[in-house]
């Protein structure tokens, strides 16, 4: 049994950072068709102007803006037709003081003209005339080579994590591939004698591996990679052995099960045998979730979540994923939906408290509904869509507050 | 030049529902761990009780309540340790009155007990006795069988995306795996004789291919599949045959570019030529995105997108996706971000309105800034971290109003 001090989650994290602090997620190179989701590991900046060339926005005739001047529905413009631009063609030949050139939109502005008339506001007097009936002022209708993006502009920043709008400006620049942070590489272990896998019989006395798979799923969902997954028996030999496997496949050991005070140490033996720094967080302030470890063997950050499904969830949203944000430098806005919370809950002084909360509407509301069970409750994640999070210094949430639910 | 009627996008939605009454989505049989994104296409019932067997849920003691009764600090009850539960066995043996066994944090209760008393709570006066010091009440420290899911429960349903949590219910239930959805394919054709893809060298007047590629992360990222994507110039053979392409590898086919009116007939032209329903929708009250068109092709859906990238999006969003969700049957919760508007916006009388918008934090509140700029323009979508959509009743947005953004 232990009496080390239990710490909060930003100290947590912030010892996590210091400890691995000479950690680095390596960049690989992908195409843009592949980098959905992945993080951006450099600035991408713009070797093109978008557009290229200066361009119609609308389907007209370039002309020099100052020959409209002055044109009205009764006192018209007249100009001489000298041909047309072709879509994806480059415009030749030069618009002069009189001249008028057909432009489709999005085709390519004619030299010497420096506005487009729309074709609604021109009559056609025959093949080489045209009357002009509006003014039209410098620029006007033209999207100019560059007003779109400049070269040497920066266009998405490092950290980034690629979205579909993102891959369209990437497609626009003519960029084909990208530097993107390598996937961190996840090994997960489940611990316990009563855990069996998917494939083993039922018997009295076991039960399913949960976390195993619900973690691999997490994973894969901010964007991990799971390089292996085990279940070991709670044996010193075998887990140190499982662990060793993860250190040399793997960037991020999660161990999960042993909630209890001895299999707490018993985990934390392994992790101390390798040498170095060893378990250097040994619990944490959040609730579910306290019995939670953290620390690094042979240079690799292991972590032992707790054994209740709810409560290891919630600790890989608050320190796993986390502490991999912060390793991989994503830019991030946070994502939840606001809603108005339907009961009172109460939180745990001293402790940043998790709640699992299902999402409804009501009268045109969105509303939080608290879903209450023991920790270790399955059915808690079949019906909850969501959770909240209430800080240490709160006493809870009442009835009818606005809060924000996360996403699992 | 068409004059039909331009319909709303509940219009075009109903008019897709009935037109395509008759397509039907597969279903597929996945492992849990592949289930990650796919929509279950049936319930989930449970064949288990979960769990499934009285279990303790604290480290301690079982024993019969009424052995406790009357037990305080000055007058415990002694009772006969009886051995010990070990994690991950059946326990052996009756509990009789008098007698004590012990079990650990999520062991089985024996038969006879109907109480755990913790272990804080009792002295152990020898290896053969136990002093109590508390009352323990029936069920006190017990997760009966079947507590958190009972055996032909529904624990999943029909039509729900599945997310890491539901992949651990089905965990638990001992479920490998789930018949899902077949993933909608796509056939995704961008058009236009300006039009270039990545692997092309750039010249004046031409323009890279962005749809295809900002469709096809869409695609992915809602969950679909992508049969195959291209580039066709203006020319009704190439582009009747790529749609034949698109028709026998795909459900959707979706046609990008060719805002102008004569393209968009010429699109029209090429669903027509294959018989059947043809175009049924000729352009849609949104703003940007109402060149847009709808029509069946061989019993396949065609829907001709804006050629600006901006204009695309919004339609792939609001007609693309709703429609696939329709298709599907998918529970869904809609996910935005709530923020206040740092500045009015106008929408369009009579037409739904999708305006970009950055999320940016200011004194603690969330913000969301317009993000103006020609629909064609590329950096909008760099700049954008999402949208605010204003129905067609309203007739805009004022700066401080609370708005809803959607990530694109």
């Amino acid at each position: 049994m232990d009496f080390f001090k239990v710490v909060s989650i930003e100290e947590a994290l912030c010892m996590m950072n210091e400890k691995f602090s000479d950690m680095r997620v390596e960049s690989e190179t992908c195409h843009i068709r592949e980098s959905l989701g992945r993080i951006l590991s450099q600035d991408i900046v713009s070797a093109e102007d978008v557009p290229g060339f200066d361009r119609s926005t609308v389907d007209g005739y370039a002309i020099k803006s100052e020959d409209s001047h002055g044109a009205s529905e009764s006192i018209p413009s007249f100009l001489d037709m000298k041909g047309s631009v072709n879509m994806g063609e480059a415009a030749d030949g030069e618009v002069k003081s009189g001249d008028a050139v057909y432009v489709p939109t999005g085709g390519m502005l004619p030299q010497g003209a420096d506005c487009v008339i729309m074709i609604e506001y021109v009559e056609k007097l025959d093949e080489k005339t045209i009357a002009v009936h509006r003014p039209t002022s410098h620029l006007e209708n033209v999207m100019r080579r560059g007003d779109d993006i400049k070269s040497a502009e920066v266009i998405l920043k490092k950290g980034t994590r690629m979205e579909p709008a993102h891959i369209g400006v990437l497609a626009a620049l003519g960029v084909s591939s990208v530097n993107v942070l390598k996937k961190l590489d996840f090994y997960i272990i489940s611990t316990g004698d009563e855990v069996i896998d998917l494939d083993e019989d039922m018997e009295y006395g076991k039960v399913r591996d949960i976390n195993g798979y619900a973690l691999e799923a997490l994973i894969k969902k901010m964007g991990g990679e799971v390089r292996g997954r085990s279940i070991v028996k709670d044996d010193f030999e075998l887990l140190k052995e499982e662990v060793s496997k993860g250190i040399d496949s793997a960037d991020i050991i999660l161990m999960s099960g042993g909630s209890s005070v001895g299999s707490r140490d018993f985990t934390s033996d392994v992790i101390n045998s390798f040498g170095g720094e060893g378990v250097f967080v040994h619990g944490i302030s959040i609730k579910p979730g306290k019995p939670t470890i953290v620390g690094k063997a042979s240079g690799k950050a292991v972590i032992g979540l707790p054994g209740h499904p709810v409560s290891s969830i919630f600790v890989f949203k608050s320190i796993v994923e986390e502490f991999a944000r912060r390793l991989t430098g994503e830019i991030r806005n946070e994502e939840f939906v606001q809603a108005k919370m339907d009961a009172n809950v109460h939180s745990s002084p001293g402790k940043r408290t998790y709640q699992m909360v299902k999402i409804g509407q009501y009268e045109g509301r969105t509303i939080a509904e608290p879903q209450f069970g023991k920790s270790g409750m399955i059915s808690l994640l079949s019906r909850a869509g969501g959770y909240i999070v209430m800080d240490k210094n709160t006493e809870g949430v009442e009835k009818g507050e606005t809060v924000r639910v996360y996403r699992i």
